[in-house]
Parts: structure tokens; sequence; C-alpha cells
């Protein structure tokens, strides 16, 4: 396995790298970012936050935009940013270039459905081929916490949501909460996913939520001011669905917020404090 | 005069705002970004930070990357962000499309070499025309304070120094501080200002501090492992003409550190509370 760093910047005390790698799952070269505190050595490994970006984002728009480094690096948490699709002139892209689906709208998922099937495995890159990766290559714990936006915060809380094991805890800002329900979710899922609506419920948080209590806590960030928040998130059906189970989770919604990374930034400093909250 | 809104982002509880307008002394449409504090209203009017960005960035570079939002917002202290050059169709840009001349690197001079002083102005519209558009249509003081990366520490040091009275103290990232005599000072002053090298001068931080003691307190960090540092930067003859003649000028060096904007969000904290300390 060959390991290209492409960047590093000194960040906070800290260190913001690049690195491309050859994923099996996506059969395909993935670039992804880590931020290492300055606390995290061989000595003292640090947990690590995963963050899954949103619609047309790659790994630089959390990493250049969230200012998360200067938390990151007090509460001495690591982070990795993966891409948000298979990459690459092979690799099969919408037909019309649309913006929700194909090449940086990978969903998180396991595509069963031919094109999209050789290289659309967000889902198993995130859970287990990158953190195999991290945990092997980087001074940090096995600990795992989850955290995204919109397309993202759907990844977060599914991913999270399924794998109560790997990850302590759940964040998300803006998540597409319902998508079987919703445009963008329902365009990909048709795509990746084919005919079969039953499949679908596997990437559904709401879905996932009723039919089993989450045990990890999750906090979640919705801006009112969000274009997408009544056509596309639906972040009270999934209040809904905890409340009905109990599940801890606390929904904030905040006035004149909107869907940018002005939103995120605003807030990323109590995300990280909760996870830190939730650390062995 | 017409300000068009472009675009409004709440963010740490204040806003960031873009707006075009038509610029007199630029002689064509400008675009400028502020971030307006959560104090900031009629009745309780704010101090401004002018913040002059480098070569090749418009005014969302800093507003989305260096997380300035947090600490100003705590301060109460505006951010306006100017563009980095006259822009548009009819604004001549260099032969060679060249990064570090022409379009966004206008160097926060007024040109004086056809075709050039047509649109180059970026000192008055920096100085003059864009302040008397913010103190008009915002709930801002007349109290500014400037600072800037690279170009637009360059920019920042020579309005500054030049306008003792305009800017009650300044601080600067990475400047390039002796541009009449480093490669990127040398090929926009030929062209923007001509043959005469005295007039170069004017425009020159190491030059304006031999001449004058600084009335106000300046504050420098430099990164260490800057790739521009020996070639283009040259902080250590500006600290030197202070030191000669007693002007209050910090130079901090930071190990490690590159040229990028991970490098001015580790540090914008002490730079905006830098500028606090000078309130009135």
């Amino acid at each position: 396995m060959t390991l290209e760093n492409l960047l590093t910047n000194k960040s906070f005390g800290g260190w913001h790298k690049q690195y491309r790698h050859p994923s099996q799952s996506l059969n395909c070269d993935m670039r992804f970012a880590i931020f290492l505190p300055p606390q995290a050595s061989e000595k003292s490994p640090v947990p690590v936050l995963y963050w899954l970006s949103g619609l047309t984002c790659t790994d630089e728009n959390f990493m250049q935009k969230a200012g998360a480094h200067r938390i990151a690096a007090e509460l001495g948490i690591a982070i990795v940013a993966p891409d948000t699709s298979p990459r690459g002139d092979d690799v099969p892209d919408d037909a019309d270039r649309s913006y929700d689906f194909g090449l940086g709208a990978g969903f998180y998922l396991n595509a069963t459905q031919s094109p999209w099937n050789t290289h659309y495995h967000m889902y198993d890159y995130v859970v287990s081929e990158l953190p195999a990766l991290i945990e092997k290559t980087f001074p940090v714990t096995k600990q795992r916490f989850i955290s995204g936006h919109s397309m993202g915060g759907h990844g977060a809380l599914t991913i999270g949501l399924k794998n109560p094991d790997l990850y302590s805890s759940i964040t998300a800002f803006s998540p597409i909460c319902n998508p079987t329900q919703t445009p963008w979710g329902q365009k990909a899922f048709q795509h990746y996913l084919g005919d079969n609506r039953e499949s679908w419920k596997d990437y559904d948080a709401c879905e996932l939520l009723k039919k089993d209590k989450a045990s990890q806590a999750i906090l979640i960030d919705q801006g009112l001011s969000d274009d997408f928040l009544e056509k596309e998130l639906k972040p009270e059906r999934l209040a809904a669905a905890a409340q009905e189970n109990s599940t801890n989770l606390t929904l904030r919604q905040h006035e004149g917020y909107d869907h940018s990374y002005y939103f995120i930034a605003s807030f990323i400093e109590d995300h990280l404090c909760f996870h830190n909250k939730h650390r062995g």
C-alpha cells in the first residue's frame, strides 16, 4: 500500500496533511486529509473524529473553512476528512454532471447497480478501509467519533447508527435525515441501489432509528434560514423518531443561519467538545 | 452610488455580507466583503479592521479561511476585505496571465504607467473610496485598523505607515517588506510605476520606515517554513529599520509554519487582540 503525502501545513501547533492512496473498496486512487493535534505521538495516541462532507465537497472544504483545528489542537483530537465519492477518469459520473449525484455525491453507501457498483462503495471505504489505514499509519487510538454536513450528516448518522461499537458519539450539521422520502436521496438511491425501496431503508437515518434505539448520544445543529431545510433535510422527523424510543438526541435549531460553512464554523467547537465528553 | 448585496451569511452571531459596487477610483465594478459583529448597531458602532489579501486572492479567502469571525464577534470589531485588484473584461491583465502581476495583483498602489493607470489605483480605493462607503453605509466608527498577508501585508504596512492619522495600529502576516529589492515587487513596480526607481520607494515599507519612525505599534508574524521568505519577504530588513529609529515593531518568527491560511488562522486571534488594545 503506497501512501503519498501531497501537502503538509503546520496549523495551531499540529499538522494538516493531505495524502493520496490506492483504495481497494473504491477501485481508484483517493485523497484524504488529516489534522494531527500537537499532543499526538506514538506514546500518546489520540482519538479520531471522522468528518464526512456534503455534496460537491472534497477533503479540503472542512479543513480550510470550518476553523476546527484550534479546538481539536486544544482537546487533542485528530480529524480525518475523506473525499465525498470515488474519483478519476474511470469512475462513472452522472450523464448530466449534476451536483447531487455521481462524482462528489457518493452518499456514503455501497452501490449495487451497474455501472455504479464498480466504484461507489463509500460505506466500506469510510467504515473499514480508511480507518484501518489511519490506525496503522498515524499515532491514533481506535476510538472514533463521527460527524458531517448535509449529505455527510446523513453519512455520519447512518454509519454511526449502524456501527455503535465503532463510533463513540455522533454529531451532524444540517443532515439529510430521511433520504428515502426527499429528492436528493431518492435520486441517488434510485441510481445506486435500484428499484427495491426496502433496500434503501438501510441508508436512511429515520428508518434506522425507528428500527433500533441508538446507543450513542447524538447532537444535531440546524440553521433555520437553510434553503434546503424544508425540502431535503427533515430533522424534525429524526427528532420525533428519537423521542419515540428515548434515543439521546439533541436537535438545536438556530435562527438566521444557513447551509454554509459559516454556520459550521460558528458551532464546530460545540461538536468537538461533545465528542470529547465521550472519549474513553 | 448603487451597492448590491450578493451574499449574506450569519456567522458567530454576526453577519458576513458580500457586496458589489461601481468604483470611481478603479473605474470598474468591485466586490468586497464585510463581517459585522453582533455588537454593531447604529447606537453602538464598532471600529473596522481592513484586511488586505495576497496575490491571486479575492474578498473571499480571508472570510472563509482565516477563522477570524469568532474573535471579531467576541471583541466587537468589523472586518472589511476588499478585492486585490480592479476586475472586469475592460481591465488590462498581464500578457502572460501570471499570478504575480495584473488581475489579482494590484499591489495596493496607484499606477502611473499606461495601460495600468486607467484602473490600477488600489491605494486610493483602499485608503479613501472604500472606507468612505463603509462609514456611510454600516454601523461603524471612523477608527480603522489595518492588516494583511503577503502582498496584502505590504499593502497594510505601506498604507498604515503613510497614514498614521487614519490607522490606529498595523499588523501583517508574511509581508513583502522590501519590494523595491525583491522579484515580485520589482516586476509589479516596473510595470505600474515605470523606470523612475525613486518613485518606487513610496510603496516600500523598509524605505518608508527608514524615512520616518512609525507612530503606530506594528506586529508581524512570519513562518520560518515559508517558501517565499528568503527571496520575496525580507522581514529582517524591516525589523532592522524599526530598531534603527525605535519604531515599536514586534517581529515574531514561527518554526514550521508556511505561507498558507493555516498559518494565518493559527495566529489571527493575536492580531485582532493587538488591534483591540489600540481601540479608542
